[in-house]
């Protein structure tokens, strides 16, 4: 298994169609696009210039909306990953 | 629903005609245009390097003008929504 | 009304004569020129990462000079604001 | 009369002469220049993260050297100041 | 030996190969890739403004993901290794 | 007499030939070229967060290499000075 | 003698052979070299905000790897020297 480091989360990625699943429809603009993923490993946090562990608001299994373009792709037993920082997740969907 | 993350809101949009429902009209020039909407869900705030949790000022409900070109753009059970930080907001209207 | 966020301030622009009222005499020049505004609303100050809000120096009804180009303008019941942030005053006319 | 803000101070510009009347020459070359100045009005200081006020080393009527470029144009009661930041300043002339 | 100092870490690069011994395989696009290494050192950790140090969540041994490009190379003892901070790394593999 | 502010200090220039009385020769290269000097005058430091003052750990007296084209050059009382901050003071010769 | 400031040291640099004395080969490749030396002096560390000097974890006497292209070429009494900061050491050789 992979395990993140500091604030950093691995992500399964959920196929973007049209319109997901959970109801998401990604707009077709120019903007940066947001994509739904779901959380499959976080990291024990950041650790702050206090010696103090700032834990993650994501948890295994977060259904999640992030940043198009963050993070980087990894496959792992066959499956492919992608590991983001927490600061790239928009929003949990729940 | 989405719960977004951090310091982040999401807000309705609230549509920019030449003189909004509330009385805000929006001029006409070069300048970074601001805009209106609705907050709809806030996030738990930010978490600083003490670890302490910084709650956010604006409140689900807020009529809020924001900085045009901030924030990510998600449609969600057919409504468009707009994933922003406490930051891009200006003002609220009250 | 507009209620300005963190360390934002709301201000009416006070006209930008050859010489005002309160005797500011604006330079010709290719420098940054200062305006002069009179504040209508202030924030609740922003919050350090101790979780301490810090009030403003600016209070409502302060004829104040800001550095021309800061802001953002905005139309509420008629009148033209700026909203500025209060780093972007320079002095305060007293 | 204008009261700076935080770490802000107003200084009367001192004629740039070959020599100035306190025996300061300004270097013709290519290098930043420095410029004199008279203190006419100090801002009570910056506000740290802490909450505290850091009062500044400069008083009302030093005369100091600070960089050109430095700071803002203002005419108030028909003389000619200017608005710099305290780090703008390099020497006090004692 | 080869001692890194704060917040680095010294690893043998793992051939990367179209599938490596431990099953990750690493994706054939223009996006930057991770690679494979095993950690053989690691440093004290940084030592934060209030005099403490942050120990590393890297052990020696550990098998890691790192990003494509960061680092120095260096050879000793006919060995390649790889010098890195530990935020180039991205996730363990456990 | 010139008294800097915060971290800065005042030198006298010490004439840059090809070996220096201290036995300093400086390289004729394409990288930067420290320089000497003699400190006439120091700053009372630099003020934290905290509200500390740092003190310098430059003392009048001292002769020093510092970084080239660092500070801003002044003449007062007919000598060459210049004014730079101590960090740009490479090493005390002593 | 060179008496290196803050968070500095000064290093003799040890001749880059295709194989040095103790066992490091140089890459011959585009990424940028790590070079040898030998710490002949160090600074008293760096005060941060809270007013602690924080001590260098290099002492005189190492042998140290570090960054091509960092730091400053000084001569003194024939000798050539390299004034680095301690951030631009990349491992001690020990």
């Amino acid at each position: 298994m992979l395990k993140p480091l500091g604030d950093r989360i691995i992500i399964e990625l959920v196929e973007s169609e049209e319109k997901t699943a959970s109801g998401i429809v990604l707009p077709d603009s120019a903007k940066e696009k947001p994509q739904e993923g779901k959380v499959v490993a976080v990291g024990t946090g950041r650790v702050t210039d206090n010696g103090e562990r700032i834990a993650l608001d994501v948890k295994e299994g977060d259904s999640i909306i992030f940043s198009k373009y963050a993070g980087t792709e990894v496959k792992y037993g066959g499956v492919e990953y992608l590991i983001l920082r927490e600061s790239d997740v928009l929003a949990i969907i729940g």
